[in-house]
């Protein structure tokens, strides 16, 4: 019996690992595209600043690990098509320049997610950018040290252009971030997206909005001088697009997978795609939105690992199947001295889902007020007026990564505000008010729901 | 409509807030023995290290913020009986030294917990102190200021001891831990414990176990100067017993209110006493163990606001009725740079309460490995084996603050490990490792049940 493995990040390298556990006869192969396996893309940030001090650092297993296990890793291979009627494929061997065919019993699709490239005239100029590969990182890093610019256009505002403007300030350039959604961390509502864009003027950081970014603009040696945008120029001697991500999903799509509405590949429940003995896995896979039952696409990394747990452990031959629930679309972010957080739906978009929403915004503290330094933070529930059962929870400041997670949980375990109001939680002054700022959003909540439902509510 | 609240610290404070709200003409006194109300009792370790700078700081509202509000505040009043037959009082005036009748329509009891002191001789030596009040934290620090004691023997490792360990360190004070339970923090499983041992030890603190302390021992002035236990004597210059608190119920138990199996008074889910028109919360007042469904008796400052907030409400004329679900017991503290926090039930107290555990243990650290400085974290799981549902947690290190409040949340909800492991948590490398320690460990603990039910699960 014999695994293939197209793909070797987060949820590929998960899966080798599980299905070996669980098959230890298994024959395996993955096939990586990059040179490297097992990358952490969201170091690449702190790696171009120089936090993270070493490349291999970002390296968590290489195809030597894997050979341990007798697992064969082969880098540098792209796997060209799949045909799912004889169950073979069409690998290139990238160093080599050559084509081969080889051929599976099973099949986990993980190829992942590439950056989107807007179609605007210049972007193939010297020192534009986009990030997603530890090759990309590598190529910043390059033109950095031979170029010294002291400018850079972030174009994008999301967490990876966030998360960018901090660490390339963080090594004296100059940052500008151009964002053509209306404004920074626009999956956020509006309450969040203005605090970051406050903090980031307060670090230095220019905050630009536009219509639509129409151009890069070159010199006469063919790099990049300026962004274009809304008519005017921004001088910029970097420019790093930080737009989006999108599923790679071609040679799924040609093989024949059903591919969902979100663009990834659809699943069910046991990550398994339209195609006899194929799964899929990670950022191009597509999962359920446990609160709207939507299909869903969340490219990011602890999800991918997880779901290659489970797309391992089924893709193994065995007895086991895991099913995987879907998600929530929890992240968390640092930028400069702010930690953004969201898990759930936000306002909008919870809207947007049909439900009617009650939300409530309070302004807390990450420790008792008495002791030294406590950080701010803001904390905004979002509840479905008809369940009371929490939906969404975004938060900026002092341990929003810590509300973020409580907040998940709850959704996940459908918790609903009397619930939440009472919430047995870990109280001591150096970790928190007494009373965590999740409780008194939930206090707040509590007193909406109340005063809806005053003279209606059962009495004993 | 009169309410009479007694005890005014956290439940009483919330529950007299809480009851003003929904009842804006009902007529509230509180009565408090001590000179302050609104204190955070947590917070004293903090006050005599001077961390926290302002013995004010830690009265978060004065009888004059209430007097705002139309409620009465009576300061250094001692309710001496209730008699539930006719709705009246017997309340002693301390500063006048005179007694008065009151009578209430509801009457809500919150007189808290006070200090054990244990039936040794030479307890009531100069220097020998509990510390429950902010009066005990002013006669510590007036006996450290005159007395400038070298050394202090804490007796107790819980964690109100291990917190004056660290603070009376911190003020250049000799510092030994005497543990007469065996160990350190024994409410945790033992690799908490010596985890705590071996942080106290370098950072200078002596801890010692013993079978009994037998003895304080005085000098010629009548001063403490050693603690003598095992036949030993350890010379100590103060003592502060941190043994215990004990429900502070006599004055209910006087008047008829039945005692619960732990101790404290009962109260239904209402949070209502066995006496007509009588509500008790907070420290002094019995709840139930969410895990087990069995009487509980939980100390801690965060659950007596949330039962202030409950009973205050229902103790107020109106439609409106909550319920107090109960607890899971959780608590976190600082001892040191560990911090230490527990959800549920220990190892030990799952298996005396009747079920079967699976545990696992899993050491991972609070951020990505890549970025400098990860503290490692410790964390234990204990899930019922009949269900799979997590029924504890111990965490220590890094960010244990955090994966407590996860793990507490995942209690209440009920998970089990299939939803733990794919729980959707936020992930970014400052925050944690790609998966949480908490998922890292569910994945281990679903290894094990996974293991346990080979070749029986269900296949599709």
């Amino acid at each position: 019996m014999r695994l293939v493995v197209i793909g070797g990040v987060a949820a590929g390298t998960k899966a080798v690992s599980r299905a070996r556990r669980v098959a230890p006869d298994l024959e395996i192969t993955l096939y990586q595209e990059e040179p490297e396996i097992s990358i952490s893309e969201c170091g690449l940030p702190y790696f171009i600043s120089g936090v993270v001090e070493g490349r291999d650092d970002l390296i968590a297993r290489t195809p030597e690990d894997f050979a341990e296990k007798d697992v064969e890793v082969l880098t540098r291979h792209r796997v060209e098509s799949i045909n799912p009627e004889n169950k073979r494929l069409v690998v290139k061997d990238l160093s080599a320049g050559k084509e081969f065919e080889d051929s599976y019993d099973r099949l986990l699709i993980s190829t992942g997610a590439r950056a989107v490239l807007p179609p605007v005239e210049g972007a193939d100029l010297d020192g534009v950018f986009a990030l997603r590969f530890l090759t990309d990182a590598d190529a910043i890093m390059r033109y950095v040290r031979e170029h010294s610019p002291g400018t850079v256009a972030i174009v994008g505002g999301g967490y990876i252009g966030l998360e960018l403007a901090e660490n390339l300030k963080e090594i004296g350039i100059e940052v500008a971030v151009v964002e053509a959604e209306g404004r920074v961390a626009n999956a956020y509502g509006l309450e969040v997206s203005e605090k970051i864009a406050e903090h980031l003027e307060e670090k230095g950081v220019r905050v630009l909005t536009c219509d639509m970014v129409e151009e890069m603009v070159g010199d006469e040696e063919g790099k990049v001088r300026a962004v274009r945008f809304d008519g005017e120029e921004l001088e910029a001697e970097m420019v790093i697009v930080a737009v989006g991500i999108e599923p790679a999903v071609e040679v799924a799509k040609e093989a024949g997978a059903e591919i969902g509405a979100t663009g990834a590949i659809r699943v069910d429940k046991y990550l398994k795609t339209s195609l006899l003995d194929v799964w899929a896995a990670g950022d191009c896979a597509e999962t359920t939105n446990l609160i709207t039952g939507e299909p869903a696409w969340v490219p990011l990394g602890d999800t991918a690992n997880q779901m290659g747990r489970v797309a391992g452990t089924n893709a193994a031959p065995g007895e086991t199947f895991l099913e995987f629930p879907g998600v929530l679309g929890t992240g968390v972010f640092k930028a400069f001295d702010l930690t953004v957080a969201k898990t759930g739906l936000s306002e909008e978009e919870a809207m947007g889902a049909g439900f009617e929403v009650i939300t409530v915004t309070v302004d807390s503290t990450d420790k008792a007020g008495y002791l030294p330094g406590p950080d701010p933070v803001f904390v905004k529930l979002i509840a479905d007026a008809a369940t009371g059962q929490l939906i969404g929870a975004e938060m900026v400041g002092g341990r929003a990564d810590k509300y973020v997670d409580i907040c998940a949980t709850a959704i996940w375990g459908r918790l609903a505000y009397p619930d939440l109001v009472n919430l047995d939680l870990a109280y001591a002054p150096p970790f928190g008010p007494v009373l965590s700022p999740v409780i008194v959003a939930a206090s707040a909540l509590a007193n909406k729901f109340e005063r809806k439902t005053e003279g209606v509510r059962a009495v004993e």
